[in-house]
């Protein structure tokens, strides 16, 4: 658990300095604090903080080492293009080049219901999460097959799926509550549960890396209806209008489209009153118009930066959760690697906010956790260039 | 050998029915005849011949059973994006639904050299050439590494490196002429001799199917310089002018550039005297402004639509032998699939022209065969996807 690994450090003093704001900030949580700042409002929140504050920023030394040693590799200097910068990056996370092989790595799918379902968003029934995550437990859902065919690990998370599911082997059943509120609205979380779905997100991906010796997280998702609060998280964070983010998720009609647009302008509009809106309030934002499984995905960020592992992101749901956790502690978006770039328009948004360039531009919109599987040999492919390839010197050529 | 596995079809008989132009068929062969003619000047042009006539067309049975699977499995349709095309085209290739898995896979490095080095295209001496073959035989370079990493097998051509190399077992060490000559001033191979490295290359995919059970092969290439017979060839077969192909390869300064640029004007001047040029004699435009490991290429594209199994193929260089095949055989391009989008300015031209979206931008300019390999894992999950996941029947949801 991160509270045993590490002291609540200065920065983690700061960032919950100030003003309590309860479990109920309402809409006033956008120009309550710095940017940033967590409120301890619940014990949740007081160990979401401490997990901000013990991430530490890339190294810079393990950087240059990477980039020097890259330099002397049997290939004109930059012909490896993007593998070379993940090299780079990987060295920079780790903190030591050549960096270890990112592997084992484990696919997390975060799954949980949307009361904004409610509105019409989606064409698929709201229970075809709960067969999903059965899917995925059983193996024959597109990220079991892909992830078996990239080498990946597979755990599921029920961080709020509507109806109860039987355990299983790879679930991780932890329910924060039985699916989200509709935030088009009133708040789809209290902020209470919110930081304990980021915190059941935390926990499991430090547990992988701890206990399992995962050496690279990827994100994944599940859960009917969740472009919506996605595109709501991506505009608030963006300050972006609502007809700029919202897409058709796996695949609707004009009329839903209009339909769910609308749902999105109207929780931004209860957020705030007005956009842009300042995401000063992470953890509010998240609680007012997010989901328990992004929630989940911001802490499977803030735990694999905390534990210096790399963390490839999916697409627009783990970006949404992604953006949660860089508002909360910038210096994660260095341990992320953006996958792909999926269809849905609030995709890119987020990935330049973050300035993540993505692997794979493959027109995928599956979510599962797809795109950043799909990705991973890339990764590990980059780790191994540094590793084993010869040196010049080693060929006995003069270059 | 071909030869020996189907006999000369009409097509072939069609194709070798043209005028008889020899061995020098000098600057007429672009006016010499129509689209895709092979005329039988040598045996190694009956040959090759053989095999063009030998290459059907994909299945379109095949491709209509995988898109009919492909709306069963549980996912939203379209939801996979180029993965799913990749699962169609697979089947199609291999005339079955679902498509095996592309295993065993192995990347083929042709290498030669190239007299136009000469004229100070490439910062890099010619002997790096011969030093990088011999690296890949050691298993240090950046192809050996990412093949290893993608489960890939390596085999190496020797087509024409301009000093002798040592027997290995990797090495296909069959030079058909040590490096071509200099294409700025002169035919750089005989008509011959590229229908010999064209067989060559035939002969290599055709065994490693045949013989070794290869799945899948892979294009790649090492030669300094290799870069404008490629820039020269993509001209050609696109029409389009010296300087919208040239780029700097590995790397090279704007006055080498420059250099370049005009070496490749001067080829495509000398080929017909005026742009844009109609690459009506495909082996002769090979023969005039091409190369042996471009030859070898060109030929295992040839050998793998002939094989029914897919071809990965990597850049520009890669490219420029595919556009040869393409132009000998139109089914060809349909048993390709573009690795990625190399930087040279000429891989763009060839991809549009041979309508191939390729499935990685990552900035790569090396060669070697690495875009492919670094590719080769979505190949592999496509087809996995299509074989495995569940449909939705299995699941019980209604869909």
């Amino acid at each position: 658990m991160p509270s045993e690994r590490s002291p609540l450090s200065s920065s983690a003093s700061d960032l919950v300095s100030g003003a309590l704001t309860g479990d109920d900030p309402g809409h006033e949580i956008v120009s309550a604090g710095v940017r940033g700042q967590l409120a301890p409002g619940s014990p949740a929140e007081v160990a979401l903080a401490e997990v901000v504050g013990s991430v530490r920023g890339l190294s810079g030394e393990a950087a240059e080492a990477a980039r020097l040693r890259d330099s002397r590799l049997t290939k004109p200097p930059g012909s490896l293009g993007r593998i070379e910068s993940l090299c780079v990056q990987l060295a920079a996370i780790a903190g030591v080049s050549p960096a270890p092989t990112p592997e084992p790595a484990v696919v997390v799918v975060f799954a949980a219901d949307h009361g904004v379902h409610a509105e019409g968003v989606s064409p698929w029934p709201q229970d075809v999460t709960a067969q999903m995550v059965a899917g995925f437990c059983r193996g024959g859902a597109a990220i079991n097959v892909i992830a078996r065919a990239n080498g990946l690990g597979v755990r599921v998370v029920n961080a709020g799926v509507a109806t109860p599911l039987s355990d299983h082997e790879l679930l991780v059943n932890r329910p924060v509550r039985a699916g989200s509120r509709n935030l088009r609205v009133e708040a789809a979380l209290t902020r209470a549960e919110a930081a304990t779905a980021a915190l059941l997100g935390v926990e499991v991906g430090t547990r992988l890396v701890e206990d399992h010796g995962a050496r690279c997280l990827l994100t994944g998702d599940m859960g009917i209806a969740n472009t919506t609060p996605s595109a709501a998280l991506v505009a608030a964070f963006t300050g972006s209008a609502a007809a700029e983010v919202t897409g058709r998720g796996t695949g609707i009609d004009d009329a839903t489209l209009a339909v769910k647009t609308q749902v999105v302008a109207d929780a931004l509009a209860r957020l705030a009153g007005r956009p842009p809106l300042e995401p000063l309030d992470p953890l509010g934002v998240l609680a007012e118009v997010g989901g328990l499984e992004i929630a989940g995905l911001a802490g499977l960020c803030l735990a694999g930066a905390a534990a210096r592992v790399p963390v490839v992101v999916d697409g627009v749901i783990a970006l949404a959760g992604a953006l949660v956790a860089c508002a909360l502690q910038p210096a994660v978006a260095g341990y992320l690697i953006a996958g792909h770039r999926s269809v849905e328009p609030a995709a890119s948004r987020a990935l330049d906010h973050l300035g993540l360039a993505p692997l794979l531009d493959l027109d995928l919109r599956l979510g599962e956790g797809t795109g950043a599987a799909l990705a991973y040999p890339l990764v590990r492919a980059a780790a191994l260039v540094a590793a084993e390839m010869a040196t010049f010197d080693d060929l006995g050529i003069d270059a």
